[in-house]
């Protein structure tokens, strides 16, 4: 039975973003706990200067609860309870302070956290603080570090995020039946665009301009994302405040929806429902549609999850996010500006803090753009499983009447169903068929510790009876593509194809 | 600005405890994941019998998020993003789901980010569960992981969880002039009356009665702390169901508190400010005092914590607590109960889990004894740095008007303040002395990992400013004792202690 606050007046449990602060993103010589702390530094230096408080002690004092995001302080950074070892370090010694994950959208989902825990009413001023640190190790442990995100069936196909977005993309061209050299001009406009819009941005991981030059002729990563679609290892931290006190900029839609663990258990690749969902809640609780969006960040982590969100989100229909970024809507000076401060791939990407850097950015671009009035950002967690999308709204502009409909209501999505017979829980024993088609494919070139091969050919094949596998192409590529029909066979618990 | 609802009306935004399911805990053969299902599975089959709904399926789809707790799923159990692993693992595809963390408190932690999302009217059905797996490795690199959550400082020292405690311990006695037989005898009593209270507890992990005998021949862990005192490692899991739908059982007080990380930056090592703080803040929003708690649930990790944690909580004055358990005051049919389904003691703790396991527990006694109707939860995280309490309520009891404040307002102890300078951060140039004397100290029998020492002694020393340091003990044992002055050396960076 919660309050319905409906109409022209500010409801009752309005809940604000009061500040924000971040670090440099990139390769920092800095220990984690320090990124924290320069974090909140920042956030304490805009705070003052915005006069929302007068000096740092009563900041410091007004903080009822800390939210600590990060997604893997333990084997990332060798720190555990970071919780209190971050409010620790931060001075905020004695306040209730709780850790969130939810891999890589662990930023936004710490901030919904405590955006909760002030609307609830329990906690006034919240602080949510968000870091990680990934360039300590060496890549090829990070990168088996972020693997940990990943089905454990498809992880043993040698599948790694880039493969899953690669595969993810080649389905998207085959759908709308675009050249893989079309769809690489539109990635490409993507990663030239975020670059650009990096360069005023000192906060960002890279501060250069490239061309489609430099794009095409950069290292194949997992067929046909290259280097520059994919988000590099990076260290950072971001902090905001958030607070049941009226202040410019209110945070007027939150939602959260998440999919199944595994890629291949989903009915399409070249959508991700738990955005589509999440930006259902974000819009109905704002009481909001996309054409009233004026600036977007989106989860860029590789150039076609950009595309794929801006249309997920609504901002053009499925098909044409690609056509819409060649055609410089996306633009700074476009209808719809996405990731006007570089997105993830030129700002930086330490997983964990992404999803507030977002929010920091629209914050900023709120407070100094009089022309923009309502934000978007999305943040997505594993491979789609886990996304965010947050909506902040500058206080009083007129376009509409001020007030919104904060009430639960049903969904009108259905959010979720029984788990389907996964083509992995008992593999072979489920698999009715032993005869398939490919439904999308890569070669991936960065190959995971653990694999000896230098090249790891890895597909999704549709067996007969409607599931789908991920397994290990056999053929040489130049037989096969999207269609080719093939045989499964097993050899050490794991499936292979062999075109027939 | 909080609703505030006062007077005997149920105030709009009252949570409840629908359904509580819980495994076995102890040794268990399954993986993580099948034990967070478990512990669903029987959290339905409770809530259908309970007629709280007709069917599972109806129950799968009235719940509109996840929170799942674990402390260290990745190093554990090798399991990342595990906030999505569990949700796709339980059927519950496509809900929001978050992953949350406070060290040894995640079970309660958990819990209150529930009851926050339900309370802020944001969702109307919220899950939590938690578990943890920790058998399947071999003690001592468990006892590494857990040792984690400790100061990196103080972990150099060689100080693992029951090091910390055993240096509390003693303090106790010192402080309220207890031999350490007097105190061994204390605290034989709890794990003496832990034990049998688990007997009835078909879900401890150990349902067989100890004596005093056995109790005083068993195994010394960390001076004064034996085997009987400590907690096993043990795998479990536990779920609840958090509901804005009035049933019988409602959540009428939580609070949460922090606290420096390492122990020896605190004033008391005695008693715990988190427990305090937190308890304040759960009594104060269920606007009830100890006098009106029927049972009690307290995080009797080690033996010690079960006698600090009842006078942290208000239910005997400080250095009472131990003389209440001889006197049978918190037995079963004493005046305050403890830990009657056996406590962390007998009945185990898997660490993310037990804050839950309480909570079942408790509403299982609530439910079932119409003697009882106020139960009170109390959970430690790390060497008490992120504690909680919780207080659940039969609804319609006739002990008050049904009624609560549940309105946010300026807490009465102060919860937080700057930095001490730490004895830590830069060691040797912030010590202005280097002599002091011992505050405390003990000899630890299981050393952790990466010391080659057969045993190590360990103690805090109280510098002439005021600063305390742990360090290693030079002098033999028998050479000092609380009070003996010492020489503060420094070798490879760490404190060392010798008797002057």
């Amino acid at each position: 039975m919660p309050t319905m606050h409906q109409g022209g007046k500010r409801a009752e449990n309005d809940v604000f973003l009061a500040a924000t602060g971040m670090t440099r993103f990139g390769k920092r010589s800095e220990a984690l706990k320090d990124l924290f702390r320069e974090a909140y530094d920042d956030l304490v230096k805009r705070a003052l200067s915005q006069h929302v408080y007068k000096k740092s002690r009563e900041l410091n004092q007004a903080i009822d609860a800390v939210y600590v995001g990060s997604m893997n302080p333990e084997e990332f950074a060798g720190i555990g309870n970071i919780a209190t070892a971050v409010a620790d370090h931060l001075g905020l010694v004695g306040l209730p302070t709780t850790a969130v994950e939810t891999a890589s959208s662990t930023g936004l989902a710490t901030f919904f956290q405590a955006y909760l825990a002030v609307r609830s009413g329990v906690y006034r001023q919240v602080l949510a603080v968000v870091g990680e640190k990934m360039t300590g190790l060496p890549t090829s442990s990070a990168t088996r570090i972020l693997a940990e995100v990943i089905h454990p069936l498809e992880r043993s196909c040698g599948a790694s995020m880039p493969a899953l977005a690669a595969m993810s993309s080649r389905r998207y061209a085959y759908k709308y039946e675009l050249s893989l050299e079309e769809l690489r001009n539109m990635l490409a406009a993507v990663s030239i665009k975020n670059h650009k819009n990096a360069i005023h941005n000192p906060l960002a991981q890279f501060q250069k301009e490239i061309n489609l030059e430099k794009y095409l002729s950069s290292k194949m990563i997992s067929t046909p994302l290259c280097l520059y679609d994919c988000a590099a290892i990076s260290d950072g931290a971001v902090a905001a405040l958030i607070s049941a006190d009226p202040g410019p900029v209110r945070i007027s839609g939150l939602g959260q929806a998440g999919d199944t663990l595994a890629l291949s258990e989903r009915d399409s690749f070249t959508s991700f429902s738990s955005t589509i969902t999440a930006a259902d809640s974000a819009y109905s609780m704002a009481d909001l549609s996309p054409k009233d969006i004026d600036v977007v960040a989106i989860h860029d982590a590789f150039t076609m999850f950009e595309i794929v969100g801006t249309e997920d989100l609504g901002f053009f229909p499925p098909g044409r996010g690609g056509y819409a970024v060649l055609d410089g809507l996306t633009d700074l000076n476009g209808s719809i500006p996405v990731n006007p401060c570089g997105g993830l791939k030129a700002r930086g990407h330490p997983v964990g803090a992404s999803g507030l850097a977002q929010i920091h950015e629209i914050y900023r671009l709120l407070m100094e753009n009089p022309g923009w009035d309502i934000g978007l950002t999305q943040s997505i967690g594993g491979l789609a499983n886990n996304n965010l999308v947050c909506i902040l709204e500058k206080v009083g502009h007129g376009k509409r009447v001020f007030g919104y409909d904060i009430g639960w209501r049903p969904r009108e999505i259905e959010p979720h169903h029984p788990p389907k017979k996964s083509a992995f829980s008992d593999l072979f024993g489920l698999l009715s068929s032993k005869k398939g088609r490919i439904a999308t494919f890569t070669t991936l070139y960065t190959v995971p510790e653990g694999f000896s091969e230098k090249e790891l050919r890895i597909a999704v094949v549709k067996v007969k009876d409607g599931h789908h596998v991920m397994g290990i192409m056999l053929s040489p590529e130049d037989e096969y593509g999207i269609g080719t029909r093939v045989k499964i066979l097993e050899r050490d618990g794991k499936p292979f194809f062999e075109v027939r």
